[in-house]
């Protein structure tokens, strides 16, 4: 949970609320409740959001607030195809000292879900949980690929489901050809491979099976920060919902988890999130059915 | 019809048949036949590969032969994301003078594909056809924008579908959004758009509709000249056999299209669309349906 400065080729914001375990928690709340947060803020962390994800069934014992410290606060600059972009700042703030404790009421959670952060953090929270969970899903990027590739790994071995764009499969794989990377990465641990396409979809690996998703076409991408979070907390709230993790499933919570990130581009931070109900979401998903579905016909 | 030489980061030819028409005919022939060839190559095309078109049932009267001229030839080398591509050669040798003259035999052609080349002969072929066909399909590339923008876009008047890539959909266009893209070339004339994204797949536009087709994850892409024809050939070839041009049938021929052009990059050349036969494009389709199949669950 975070703050973010954010530039795009249509508009610029001051600083707003953003970081990724908001995002996943204002996704993931449409599908399932309560969702029991993991995070460290500072002292300028508003109320009032906070307030609003109470509302919304998000659980904030495990979100410790440092009351003499800023919250973690990142700038950065999209270019044109908003697949790249600058960082302009990183200032980490209470990330540098995050040391997360769960909470005894979170003990038991079936659906795990952890977002891109230090390894080694990632891994304390696993292991704090007495029962493991039915599911873990993780988040990373290539920065922790850069300085802490063997934590990484570690990290790895004990998720069920991995969540990388294509970049970073390739970096984390040493392979270009994405089935080949895939087959790599699900052999250091996880049974499940997701690739982040950004505007070209995304790809869900399981075995020798492959689902495809694409992205919704969109007239403009406004602000693409938080999409891929957005993805991850519709993806694990369908599968919390329905208790399912079949790989069938997955590609059923995979469209979910595009159809809640196509609305999260539309306007800046997590605004758009906060305004959609589930008619909405229905809608979106009926749209990938029209975007993707044909008539079989064989030679 | 003409020569490439390829060079990819899996190997190496020397010169082998290509040519935009002779990948169009080869996938094409899977679905419809007689297919009308309009070309023109030199006295160094080989004999048997005119014969094995043939035997295809590709009725050669609209291919000229000069007696004292090379067939163009094309050399070029891919760089390992196979997106990009150098152009080694270009060897125009009797491409400069050509001057495409219908045989009679060819009046009353329902579906005309119209490969990439000077739009100037693209529209003569178009002219010389008395009874407008039942579909027109075009394909172009940004040479031709950059130096003939103005003959390209009398052409566009005149069909009913282009297939551009990404880029030159922007390019075109001016705009950077594919969906904003598309909505300015439809204006241009062809009331369906292709837009053909590689390994990302293709999109395809019509009025405010649109279809996604995704391109098959491979292990490897071995060589992708000739990929953007067959998936053509492909496309013509099923809208061609069904006699039905509506959006719907449309979606079904670009997976049929897509199915052809996964073929097409698992060897050098055509060589590998000479192999398959129609279970393997069955296959090939079943495999596409797999792939982007979900089952819909609302919210």
């Amino acid at each position: 949970m975070a703050f973010d400065a954010i530039e795009t080729p249509f508009g610029k914001t001051d600083r707003i609320v953003g970081g990724s375990a908001t995002y996943v928690a204002y996704a993931a709340g449409n599908f399932v409740k309560p969702i029991q947060q993991v995070s460290i803020i500072g002292y300028d962390f508003p109320q009032e959001e906070l307030n609003e994800l109470k509302r919304r069934g998000v659980q904030l014992e495990g979100v410790e607030t440092v009351p003499d410290k800023k919250s973690f606060f990142w700038s950065g600059k999209y270019h044109l195809d908003m697949n790249s972009r600058d960082t302009l700042v990183t200032d980490l703030n209470v990330l540098a000292d995050f040391n997360p404790v769960l909470p005894d009421s979170y003990q038991g959670a079936e659906f795990l879900m952890l977002g891109n952060l230090d390894p080694i953090i990632q891994i304390k929270v696993i292991q704090q949980l007495k029962k493991r969970p039915k599911l873990i899903v993780m988040d990373t990027m290539n920065f922790w690929m850069d300085i802490m590739m063997k934590e990484l790994k570690d990290v790895l071995k004990l998720v069920d489901v991995l969540m990388v764009n294509d970049s970073e499969a390739r970096q984390l794989s040493g392979e270009f050809s994405l089935v080949k990377a895939a087959k790599k990465i699900m052999a250091m641990g996880p049974k499940y491979l997701i690739i982040k396409k950004g505007e070209h979809g995304a790809l869900l690996f399981h075995g020798n099976e492959v689902f495809f998703a694409p992205a919704l076409p969109l007239e403009e991408v406004f602000d693409p920060t938080g999409a891929g979070d957005t993805f991850a907390g519709g993806f694990i709230g369908h599968l919390a919902k329905t208790k399912d993790i079949s790989f069938n499933n997955m590609k059923t919570a995979i469209i979910v988890g595009s159809a809640m990130a196509s609305y999260c581009v539309e306007k800046f931070g997590p605004d758009r999130l906060k305004e959609i109900n589930k008619a909405d979401i229905d809608a979106r998903i009926q749209q990938f059915v029209e975007l993707v579905n044909f008539d079989i016909q064989l030679v």
